[in-house]
């Protein structure tokens, strides 16, 4: 009964809750690690596959835990909190992975206890894969981890930054700080319009499949193959992410609309100098993308010719 | 002079026509290949890294060649096709790598002497990179080489038309065989949409850019950075391909704008079962692309996590 290891509860064993119990058996094995899903099928799978305890419920996993992490669906942790507040321990710390902070901060941080420290993040990292199986340690590797903390200057809540921040660098992650709005704004551009494009547009060619018959797919080579490989992520994360970060998604949205339009209308005119303005811009950023080391300097993604 | 060689002609030696170069250099290395370009640094920069012989004029390059492959911006085809007509061989075979068959057809055919054969075609392959060096033997390893013969029945333009789907499967391609129209109607849903959007979207970040100080780049990991490597295609001849698809491609734009008001609309109404069910209807759509060996069977296209 007088474990002194650092208990880590992590609740959604998806993608990135999979991925964090690899990681921290990797990197913190002395941590003693929990985990807990809502789903009883995805918990059985994660109890076969992840490294941890996996506990039957979230009291049991939240209970004397030092940090817990909240890997679920941004829409569900306002829930998931109100259902594990009474079992937090004092000083306990409690952070989450949300692609979206505002909102998660809104749900989350009233109905948390006053005696844990609250401090929201989000990975910038993922595959289009879901499930306790997707989950692998060097997802974060390399990759950027956003902290969002709230307005509380107190030396506690300050060590409990830190603490949260320590793990991830020990997950290969650089750590940044960011204002909750601006997140949101920045990740709506960088991550959720071009999902929801994607989306999109991979929707209306699946509409005109029946006309085609096969050929969108059979000749997906062309450029369309990316989308899909993005269209396939985790429907109800993304369904969250979207009603979550409305404001921002929608203003965003509106100026691609925008732009797109102004497009349309230099091809229904003929105006190829416009095509090219933009197209030239646009692939100034591909290099700046490289340079930064967000993606990989080969073509195609270094992806080789696939059989047939 | 009694060379019996079949001599094998490509006009304009960017990604297309330098891979054919490496790649019959490899495959058919008894082919005698000419190469040509109209910039003259680009053709200088052919000459030292591509193998066959580069001439330095369109009538040195076609004059007694058996096979002629144009492989320029397709709205240079028809003044390539005026240019080279005098020089032709009667029963030369003229081809093409256009990625806009219908405009293509119209502005090459009435110019080409009625002693050639003209075979449409076009290649489904390509990179986001372009020039000379963006060449190499294998990139139409496995792909589809789309062919979209004249309305000619006679036995020569059908040997002809054999010719050329032969060389391309010496080159690794598998050769269909379709519509003008519907070649043009299928590859502006699987090419030139998602090149447009891409475009579009890159171009609206980099506008942004101003405004969040590198942060779109920084961030671009979460999917962003995908649609850059489509930005980065070459504008020259994606601005040819809008031009000259405009009618697909406004119909298809048409759909596409549709669809994503609607999903706006899911957003801003807050209905998450329609979001919900779009993304799920999308996400199936990975899955056909990959059992149609369109795509490799790795999460993120294989790419390890980039260091920093």
């Amino acid at each position: 009964m007088s474990d002194t290891r650092t208990t880590l509860a992590i609740i959604g064993t998806g993608l990135i809750g999979a991925s964090i119990a690899h990681g921290v058996a990797a990197s913190s094995p002395e941590m003693a690690v929990r985990l807990f899903d809502a789903a009883p099928a995805v918990r059985a799978r994660a109890a076969e596959v992840l490294p941890g305890a996996v506990c039957d419920s979230l009291e049991a996993t939240v209970t004397g835990a030092d940090i817990v992490i909240v890997c679920t669906p941004p829409g569900t942790m306002g829930a998931v909190g109100a259902a594990m507040a009474p079992f937090l321990k004092p000083g306990a710390i409690v952070s989450d992975t949300g692609s979206v902070k505002g909102a998660v901060v809104e749900a989350l941080a009233p109905v948390l206890p006053a005696h844990v420290h609250f401090v929201p993040a989000h990975p910038i990292a993922g595959t289009e894969q879901s499930g306790p199986d997707a989950g692998f340690a060097s997802l974060f590797q390399g990759r950027w981890l956003i902290v969002t903390p709230l307005d509380r200057p107190d030396p506690a809540y300050q060590a409990a930054v830190e603490t949260v921040a320590q793990l991830w660098r020990e997950l290969g992650s650089s750590v940044e700080f960011m204002d909750v709005a601006r997140h949101d704004l920045v990740l709506a551009m960088t991550s959720h319009i071009p999902h929801l494009i994607a989306f999109s547009v991979v929707a209306t060619a699946e509409d005109l499949e029946t006309v085609t018959e096969g050929e969108v797919v059979k000749y997906s080579a062309g450029g369309f193959r990316d989308f899909t490989r993005i269209a396939a992520s985790d429907p109800t994360m993304w369904r969250d992410v979207f009603l979550l970060n409305r404001e921002a998604v929608l203003e965003l949205l509106g100026r691609v609309s925008e732009d797109l339009t102004a497009l349309r209308r230099a091809i229904r005119w003929g105006d190829g100098d416009a095509l090219f303005e933009t197209f030239t811009r646009a692939r100034r950023m591909r290099r700046e993308v490289i340079e930064a080391g967000q993606d990989i300097d080969q073509v195609n993604f270094g992806r080789t010719p696939p059989g047939r």
